[in-house]
């Protein structure tokens, strides 16, 4: 169901892409077959996405050795250096590289890498297919265990679907599987700003599945909840912690604190890349402040007054115990995180 | 000081209003002379917000006595109709209006009504300034008594200062009395989606004022708080009913249950002439569901896919049990407000 719609295809050397900056408006797919071709689209940010950048990545090596069969394996080291330069934050990519760089060095013959390194692509992307599946059932089982609902109405925020992952995704993959079971009521999409990764991305992806969906300012959550138009809210992860403190999308520990008060459940989807349990509560977790324009402007047009300035922190903390429940690819965790978080992390996810 | 920045001024006959759709980029004043044109700039909304366009109505209602000297009781009583019609739900609007009609009736001369009700004029706009000023000092006593800070960190939401009360304001009121008295550290100005009130229009009043403000996404709420960047919180009332709950900008709750979670007074700030003390609770009052395009687009950009929709309920209501407190021009009531709500609101404000 979810391949037509995947943001990256790979087939016959050929990386296709769509490019999600133009999205939802337009949906036009670009087309690599170099190296140089995947740095820039993940410089670019033409995908993005941890999971989808590390995907890029390896196609990306892929087509190099394709187009450099007779190199060495020196040269093969240089093109790695030079793709993770293309967004040198970006764990993910690095993390991939490196897995794609020690498969290659590990082939006898360097003309069989190629193909090794296309079907290594491929079996990430099944791999992550299969454990935002289960990672889906993990939370529908914990959902009709507490609330035995025909139909759910889910509210998340920002973008986990098949754009960012692509495969179904962490918390929309949640959704997504309650939709292709008919348990869907209704999607609450938080529009997610300053960015507008929901009314531009998870819209455009329950759109594209024709799942039903309704887009709401973040302001809109206490009304929601209070009207009892909220079953359960779900949100993706960029950092989780020993004690169950998430780093994730600015407003998310709002969600979690107003869920809190209305007594609606609060889960975080996330898969075992993104726990760190080395890290003890969340107060050890930097948060990135960005520019200020993506307050203060939409597009061309400036918003507030010349003299005015803002102030962006794009992440926040949630803190353990506001979470109902923790799911990744192995299990979920409900409550005492220190004891529990370990049993559903994978040591070397 | 607050004079030089009056969204509405009226000498001479003449009326001139800040065309408040062009802010903050623009500062245009457009001036008027008759009741077909002050008719226009109320529904056309080049002046908001309830006390502002009362003040509209009065002016308005003086150029047309101005104009029509000679003119008959029931040629005026047509006129007041006229302008009721520029905006029929604007409960202040009307009000003005029928007191500005009994004024009038109760003039021996009819030659003499312009002047007299230029004067009515005047001296609703002082007393509104007196009435603000009051709230902002009853505000100042009870922070001092509560935290005790030398200087304070405000977060507010939506709009409430000189631009829709011509004096200083509600919430934003007590913001400038602190900032004019230098206890004033910086003001979080919520940027109010979806129509942007605190960024357009908050952020150019404190800017004007040359006031500490920085603007922040509703999503960094909780991120604040949690930081301790927030001292208290202040917003103002669309409607307070008899047990406090209040009908205010959609939002409003979510920072109400922020603030409780994180312990940080919340108050809410407001003329008599906003509580409806015969609604015994909340449920009695209902919410304006506005134009989802507020939300799936801005300007001439589509925001969101064209197959999504949004909902955009305009307001929500804040449980009266989790306000600190409630401040009118008579004085601050905190908590148990079924009781003490009665000494702060004028029976006929």
């Amino acid at each position: 169901m979810i391949s037509q719609f995947s943001p990256i295809q790979f087939n016959d050397g050929i990386l296709k892409l769509i490019d999600q900056r133009k999205l939802p408006n337009e949906e036009i797919y670009l087309e690599y077959s170099t190296l140089e071709g995947g740095h820039d689209a993940i410089r670019d940010m033409v995908v993005r996405g941890a999971p989808c950048i590390g995907f890029t990545a390896i196609y990306t090596l892929a087509m190099w050795l394709k187009n450099n069969s007779q190199a060495s394996l020196a040269e093969f080291s240089q093109a790695c250096s030079y793709l993770k330069n293309a967004r040198p934050t970006a764990v993910n990519l690095n993390f991939e590289v490196d897995r794609v760089f020690k498969l290659v060095k590990e082939i006898s013959s360097f003309s069989e890498a190629y193909e090794k390194v296309v079907n290594f692509g491929h079996l990430q992307i099944e791999k992550s297919e299969r454990e935002n599946r289960a990672m889906a059932n993990f939370a529908l089982v914990d959902l009709d265990k507490r609330l035995n609902l025909n139909k759910y109405k889910i509210l998340t925020h920002c973008n986990t679907g098949f754009l960012a992952c692509g495969s179904i995704g962490t918390a929309l993959g949640v959704v997504q599987n309650l939709f292709e079971k008919d348990r869907l009521e209704n999607t609450w999409v938080d529009e997610t700003r300053p960015y507008l990764q929901g009314s531009r991305l998870t819209a455009y992806e329950l759109a594209k599945l024709g799942a039903p969906h309704k887009i709401v300012v973040e302001g809109a959550a206490s009304y929601l909840m209070k009207n009892k138009l909220v079953d359960a809210i779900f949100t993706g992860a960029d950092r989780i912690v020993a004690n169950g403190d998430t780093a994730n999308k600015v407003g998310t520990s709002n969600l979690a604190i107003l869920a809190k008060h209305y007594n609606i459940p609060f889960y975080i989807v996330a898969p075992s890349s993104s726990f760190d349990l080395s890290i003890t509560t969340g107060e050890g977790i930097d948060i990135e402040l960005r520019d200020e324009n993506e307050i203060l402007c939409y597009k061309d047009y400036r918003i507030a007054p010349a003299a005015s300035t803002a102030y962006n922190p794009s992440f926040d903390i949630t803190d353990g115990e506001l979470i109902t429940g923790i799911i990744s690819e192995q299990g979920i965790a409900l409550g005492n995180y220190n004891e529990t978080l370990k049993s559903i992390v994978y040591d070397n996810a």
